[in-house]
């Protein structure tokens, strides 16, 4: 089943969604808001697939759904939480600010606790109060919500606590990032709100393109109107959903709600990095990828970072072309 | 006035509470959890006063009080941000893992992003699989509770967005944070959940003791019974609870509800790292300090970090000698 949150005070209202993303109906009865379905999940998802049943049937006529008018899945979430699983990337970016990457980032997943108390609407405008300096950037990723995790889940039993999937624009201020990075305690200033996708689903709408706690499919992003990236979030994946919220729930439970990222989908390419779209290669789920390929070729990057102006739309297609998730669009302003 | 929440589904029930903390009424039809109350502050604050005062008065009769049956004040939140406001504890700190300590910590506040999805009661025990090789430490702080801040937000106006004040047991995993830092992401595993003050107030019930974002009074810790630390928090906090707010929202709104905290509370002597309280200094309010001042006496820490059994009180008095948030009190259990 698919499910959304239609703009409604703080934590939106919840609503279930036919699979083309056509039509919805409010889960009232049911739970208002996705954060009270994932607290008694085991009885509202039940409830909420045999609507979503009933919408795709026909038996419940629904509504018009319209992505512009819905906020994140979670509007505001308890918890938010970014791997990096795909480590092509960590390694491109590292280089590109000149810094080492140990060789246990291969066998010990890296995470970051990120903000989730004021994600951005699918739709909503990057509000920043500066473009120069600040190296505004996209980063095109997946990402789970689970129920409660217990603390020293496996990474196998972690993959039974994943209850749905979603796409995040998980916002870099590259500006920043060094300096604060430097600090030692990790990012805060450098990643603004986040903004995901239109629409969460469960894992089995995903059919076979859900397997082994990684997503199958290749993840979509357009710069300015032009492909900028395809690579397929199934390949370089080097730790699946399951190892990462195993990572997140060791030295703590994982409260009902938290969301965990995969880190930018990156695609090596003849175990190199991969290349521009335009020059035939699956391309990039952000910035600052390209520029360090550009870096290596001609010794400096040419592609800016994000601008007032500039517009950035994620999407996944299934294998019939049709979106999954809604789509993920967004222009930089200033405020 | 004083708020807290009893044990209550997973955001407890929002109570007002007597100065004394020996009455409390719910704040049935103002608002069912502290939350609810902070999503509309401008509209309950003044009704839980008014509830407040009736309590006071007596004209409302209300209950007892048991600091033994509440969670934290928020017993999930949506975002806690820690600070380390008392640079002094840092520069220990740093030193005590052989890491250098840059100028810019005393003009530029260091801020981590905690979890915030999975607080522990004030009276719970703090589990963990293992106390061998995790370093179990304590730390002292306090943190306060804002409204919705604009991005952008300066540090006086920041002031005006503090609404509520309480302490916090910051539990660290010390064996766990070189590994962890020199990835560069900053804490995870190394900062389980953390525990807050059965109550927390507002910055009036302070009165005098609130002054320029800085609460001017002893932090007091007890460990298994012994005075640990007492340190004045109003002393050597290089960054006011306005700046840190400040810093949180400079390139994000922070929603209500939103916990920042100051960083454990430390005290200079004469310029140079303070004394045990057993030899008449003001102590400490986290055991990896003493470890540090012992290293530097006498070449290696001989107080242990935190062990299963070991217990850990945390209380602030006023002027009177009255406890002001209720007492922190937990013990490390193997679980």
């Amino acid at each position: 089943m698919k499910l959304a949150s239609v703009n409604a005070g703080r934590d939106g209202q919840l609503v279930v969604v036919s699979n083309d993303l056509s039509k919805m109906v409010t889960a009232d009865g049911i739970a208002n808001t996705l954060q009270q379905a994932l607290d008694n999940w085991a009885e509202t998802a039940p409830k909420l697939a045999a609507l979503h049943a009933k919408l795709e049937s026909g038996d419940v006529e629904g509504q018009a759904f319209d992505q512009t008018a819905v906020a994140s899945p979670l509007p505001r979430a308890f918890q938010w939480a970014d791997g990096s699983a795909y480590v092509n990337h960590v390694e491109l970016v590292r280089k590109a600010r000149n810094a080492e990457m140990p060789e246990s980032f291969w066998t010990d997943p890296l995470m970051y606790q990120g903000g989730s108390d004021s994600f951005l609407a699918p739709r909503a405008p990057i509000v920043m109060p500066q473009s120069e300096g600040f190296g505004i950037d996209f980063e095109a990723e997946i990402a789970v919500i689970t129920d409660d995790v217990p603390m020293g889940v496996s990474p196998e039993d972690a993959l039974g606590h994943i209850k749905l999937i979603m796409l995040v624009n998980d916002v870099s201020l590259r500006g920043l990032i060094p300096g604060e990075l430097a600090k030692g305690f990790g990012f805060f200033q450098s990643k603004p709100s986040s903004a995901f996708s239109p629409v969460c689903v469960t894992p089995d709408a995903l059919g076979s393109a859900w397997e082994a706690g990684k997503v199958h499919l290749p993840l979509v992003s357009h710069l300015n109107g032009d492909m900028f990236g395809k690579p397929e979030a199934g390949v370089d994946m080097t730790f699946d959903f399951g190892r990462l919220v195993a990572h997140a729930a060791r030295t703590r439970p994982l409260c009902a709600g938290t969301i965990i990222g995969s880190g930018t989908v990156s695609n090596k390419l003849d175990g190199g990095p991969g290349k521009p779209v335009k020059e035939g290669g699956v391309g990039y789920s952000c910035i600052a990828e390209i520029r360090m390929i550009e870096t290596i070729q001609d010794g400096k990057p040419s592609t800016p970072f994000m601008q007032f102006g500039d517009r950035i739309q994620i999407e996944m297609f299934d294998a019939d072309g049709k979106s999954i998730f809604g789509q993920i669009d967004q222009t930089v302003q200033q405020g």
